[in-house]
């Protein structure tokens, strides 16, 4: 035990969803095993047979990261059961409106005491709970048990062992301190934060900016124009957060801007491609059938413009967006709505 | 006159510096004129004969801005007072570092009551002082005829007419009013602020973290990493801003972050392009003979170095790149130094 009161970190780990995320988090949570000689078993529950067995036989999980080959320390299952057994820790990245049926097969299976961790970024449609929200609602765990990590993290990237810095969220200090701890790998750094409601939102809502500058960059708008509708995406999910509690710092940091950033720069985003491809004219279900992965900031820009309406917050991206998406608005006139406004003092919009 | 005391927007404009913004932004001043029916007759100065030619011959500035063609209400001199003559506005675009020598020859011709407008961003080597504080202590003028105009824009989008939202900056509100409705055109939408120093320091500071981002570039970095280097290099532009009395909320703004991802995210840029081409292994030498136009941050990255050691404010990457710079630090060192911190709660860096 350490002096804050939490073990040094984590020795058997579940982590819940082979996606791109919970495969390349899993090789985090290995890797920063290794680096410091912590014995630490990692389970990794996948839906597919045919995923488990290539990352059991082969190391690999081809599907989602090319040729990556990942630690012997990963072993993966179809059994829930068998991966959550003596799990300390318990990391949950399944796609965000599936979370809370899954949580309710899972509850049962959860071991006292464990720490569980959200890696999703979405809002649940219909409830409007952030991912933690519907940890705590559905498992009835005390605060100081559940706990995010988001931040400028694009997987592939960090897949590559690529240099990264990310936040831990948690309203204890001793479990971000042993999360953080935890997940410290030599290419992936962690910084803590008490403010849980600004890191999902800022995760959450910067999908939905990142469809809004994918369809810029689909029409063909500069530097410029993706650089404002970034700064102004930023203030409106600044208000948000804002609105719920959560803190600017934090929208300023690597879970706010550096995430919405990557993000909106990458091409390895999904929801800055799926922006882009809407942009270029194709509709929603030729984008659809097109991408591999869920743009989860298809699914959550109208979970997110419900909770703004509800809380009386201006998001003028985030609606443009949403009716796009509704077909009620036509990626052609999203320019001039992201940019018509009256003149007036910049801190005002 | 209008309500606010100033007359409704500029007739007679001198802009002095005929290089990409310079001219860029007296296209801006012409067609917000055109657009709204005013009568304005644009002066632009240049040293270069050839320059001021082309633009009264054939309304092009080749060398800067390619094929663009401007309004004919733009005329060029390389007589500084017959440009200044009578001028109610005047627009200075010319290299930090000769700002203050110049001003002292130009200081008689200028109108009486004529507003100054910086579009620099810089910061004087050896005083550190702002560009709108060299204008104030050369001219003399109060703060309410010194505005600056700041934002994420690149000379050449602009110039091509694409849609791009900026700062304009004067402690008076009158004169910032003024001053944007007088270059408001139908693709260049300015918001007004009170704080010229937080628009001054974002500006400034960008082409500092652009070198940095620029370096990564180069050297093969990912996205996750770039984006990481903008956040906390807005941070510490932040920090340096607060210290001589800027806002939070200038940083978070066009003129702050709108900047940064602009300059970070493009090819046009020539401090992104010269930290990328330094991060390619070039030394600083073979990067000036490669680049037709001066990288800023490269001579104002010092200036910020020595301000914010000055000030007790600390700015790790400014002071990575200076050390870049200077020889004192290799590029394949720069990455470790931009991430190698301690883990700590996140507010703290």
């Amino acid at each position: 035990m350490t002096a804050d009161g939490k073990p040094g970190a984590a020795r058997t780990v579940a982590v819940l969803g082979a996606g791109s995320w919970g495969t390349t988090f899993a090789k985090v949570l290995a890797d920063a095993a290794i680096a410091t000689g912590t014995p630490r078993a990692i389970k990794l529950w996948g839906r597919r047979a045919e995923v488990v067995d290539e990352i059991n036989t082969s190391h690999r999980n081809s599907d989602y990261l090319k040729d990556i080959v990942l630690p012997e320390s990963i072993t993966a299952s179809t059994e829930v059961r068998e991966v959550l057994a003596g799990a300390e820790l318990v990391v949950v990245a399944v796609p965000a409106q599936s979370l809370r049926p899954q949580l309710r097969e899972w509850k049962d299976m959860i071991a006292p005491g464990a720490v569980v961790v959200s890696l999703m970024k979405g809002l649940e449609l219909g409830t409007d709970a952030r991912m933690s929200e519907v940890i705590s609602q559905e498992l009835g765990l005390p605060e100081e048990r559940i706990a995010v990590v988001s931040g400028p993290n694009l997987a592939m990237e960090i897949a590559r062992q690529e240099p990264t810095a990310s936040v831990v969220a948690c309203t204890d200090s001793a479990t971000a301190g042993w999360l953080a701890r935890t997940c410290t790998a030599p290419y992936f750094r962690p910084y803590t934060t008490a403010d849980v409601v600004g890191v999902e939102i800022g995760g959450i809502v910067k999908n939905v900016i990142a469809l809004a500058v994918g369809i810029c960059e689909g029409k063909q708008m500069g530097d410029n124009t993706k650089a404002s509708v970034i700064t102004r995406g930023l203030a409106e999910t600044s208000r948000l957060a804002l609105a719920l509690g959560g803190e600017a710092k934090t929208m300023a940091g690597l879970a706010g801007l550096g995430d919405l950033v990557a993000t909106c720069s990458s091409a390895l985003s999904r929801n800055h491609t799926a922006g882009r491809l809407l942009g270029e004219g194709l509709t929603l279900e030729e984008v659809g059938r097109k991408m591999t992965q869920t743009a989860e900031g298809i699914k959550s820009g109208q979970a997110v413009h419900e909770l703004a309406g509800k809380l009386g917050v201006e998001m003028p991206i985030t609606a443009a967006v949403v009716a796009v998406l509704a077909g009620k608005l036509s990626v052609d006139q999203l320019g001039p709505v992201l940019l018509s406004r009256e003149l007036k003092p910049e801190g005002d919009y």
